[in-house]
């Protein structure tokens, strides 16, 4: 329900008012349709449905033109794709079942008009291709919004699960002696983003958009696979102690572990699933992996696969002790501190 | 979550680093706790619990600078006010209870920092303020969100709230025959946002900010105050077959009650609650004034005060015939059509 900051101007119905893009957005999104949304987009608000005994996970991430991602490259069905999978993956990490997603999309009006006249297609329909197409994957219907016009593109994802009450994944269980495993590999989208500037700094991107660099070595940040399944795995068998999404990157997102559940860690680097093509620096700190981090007590038997993806054991939860670092990186060199290394905003960078 | 479009920098922690921030955000939410929330702020997702038989009611409202409100125009403390209270309204709209908030808030870095070394407040600080204590008003905790540097200010909010099922007020349940009734009065923001322009033209504003302009005057934009209370009493009732919240101008609004309801509708001119100050033209199409329109059946006593706050009956809902406009405004010089002059993003303006 847009508003103004300037007085009401008349209204002028063309291609591209908001009416009009509200309804091929509502009618694209009426192919999602699931049993939880009862009803979606075109009212005040959307009504949702959870099943007896069911607490709710909600979840916000927002993404920024110039900050979250870059318009010259990323294409826009790969920002649509991640925008949804930051919060997809939210969701996996508290073990969660998607219910529905909500998109808050501000955009300048280029971005929603015809890129030229021999191709129909806009930025923002190419965007919904990708945030949609995943969301099929995941039968997670979009079932509101807002829409509204913006000197910069940001796109504000909104996710709604249900999980059994007292069942969800949380960081805070962690207990000394728990084993520590992630899922997939690590830093395959640092790996990726690197291999994108180094094509910018060649002009390679500016030439043909990234459209010229090998599909697959780009996969994993392009288009990173929210493990919602694994999710769900290890909440519906009481396999993890706690868990969460790696957003930021190993070192930082271990490091909250670690604060909330008010433990230490030690991390085997021999261990570490690295992404081909990735490095050890980038498997600690690149963020976006959007793997799962938890842990489970010894006395659980993790499989080797969880729903098709890899689980790998990378180290062990410890008593904190004054002294010693919250997190040891074990290495061939001997043991060292492991700092949080990954993403934060509002730091000198 | 906030992730990257670039590797991951060293993490400095200093005064405005985003773990500091989410500190401070944290530590000030957790004073509205409440008992829908079982997981607030911390996590990868709040956590939160419905009572049996109620269903959701989601909503999310964008506010981006320069769109929906001005940093030259509008103190800080409104700004968070308004972002809340467009959510807030919405809930009212379909007679919902709020269960929590969410805000995601994209800001410059300046904003996170102290206004000067006399002050300690920040920009980000008194939007806090602002939005928090209708949140409190409310009984609304702040249950999470996102934080991450923008070039520009956008704050998404995003309601949750409760409302047992089936019993939400939707748009599209409006009937030939029955009456329509608005809350309050109408146009007060519209006319107040006049008088900031204006004052933005006499150079006032630039020197003085709004602090020189006659406060009372000014409080319906500045400090809407969402129907909460007044959506509930209809929908404990029963008493409204329709309802939305007046959030871009009666001619816009109604005429999505008609298209929803597949009905038309007449409004009696001499009948409008204009808010004194306010002209025909603003009642009619000033946005903002997030009151809740709704219809009634004529056999139902709509009260002339709904807990504290007036209610008017202002027109009817009549069958839609060809040939006929779908709202008529009776007006002293006879009957002529309504149509929607209300705001609208992506229009030409």
């Amino acid at each position: 329900m847009p508003t103004k900051a300037a007085p009401g101007k008349p209204f002028k119905p063309q291609a591209s008012s908001e009416l009009t893009l509200v309804r091929q957005l509502r009618a694209r999104a009426s192919s999602l349709a699931g049993p939880a949304v009862r009803l979606g987009i075109g009212d005040d608000c959307a009504l949702l449905r959870t099943r007896p005994g069911e607490e709710l996970a909600v979840t916000t991430d927002l993404s920024i033109a110039g900050r979250h991602f870059r318009l010259d490259w990323h294409p826009p069905e790969s920002i649509g794709h991640r925008a949804l999978a930051r919060g997809l993956s939210d969701l996996a990490a508290m073990g969660a079942r998607p219910l529905a997603a909500f998109l808050s999309l501000g955009l300048p009006c280029e971005l929603t008009q015809p890129a030229s006249s021999k191709d129909s297609s806009t930025w923002m329909s190419r965007f919904l291709d990708g945030l949609l197409a995943l969301a099929s994957t995941h039968k997670t219907p979009l079932a509101g919004g807002d829409l509204a016009e913006s000197p910069i593109a940001v796109a504000d994802i909104v996710l709604v699960g249900a999980v059994p009450r007292g069942r969800a994944l949380l960081r805070s269980g962690a207990r000394s002696g728990d084993l520590i495993y992630t899922t997939g590999t690590l830093g395959g989208s640092s790996a990726a983003l690197k291999q994108l500037e180094d094509a910018q700094l060649k002009d390679v991107a500016k030439k043909n958009g990234i459209s010229g660099l090998p599909k697959d070595a780009l996969a994993s940040h392009l288009n990173p696979q929210p493990r919602i399944a694994q999710g769900l795995w290890l909440q519906r068998r009481r396999a993890a102690t706690a868990a969460l999404d790696l957003s930021d990157g190993l070192s930082t997102d271990l490091t909250r572990i670690c604060e909330e559940s008010d433990v230490g860690a030690e991390v085997d680097s021999a261990l570490l699933p690295i992404h081909p093509g990735a490095t050890l620096e980038q498997a600690l700190n690149g963020g976006e992996d959007y793997e799962l981090l938890f842990t489970a007590s010894p006395s659980v038997q993790v499989p080797k696969s969880i729903a098709g993806v890899p689980s790998t054991r990378i180290g062990r939860i410890l008593t904190p002790r004054l002294g010693r670092p919250a997190i040891t990186l074990l290495t061939p060199q001997g043991p060292q501190p492991l700092e949080p290394h990954g993403w934060e905003h509002f730091s000198q960078h």
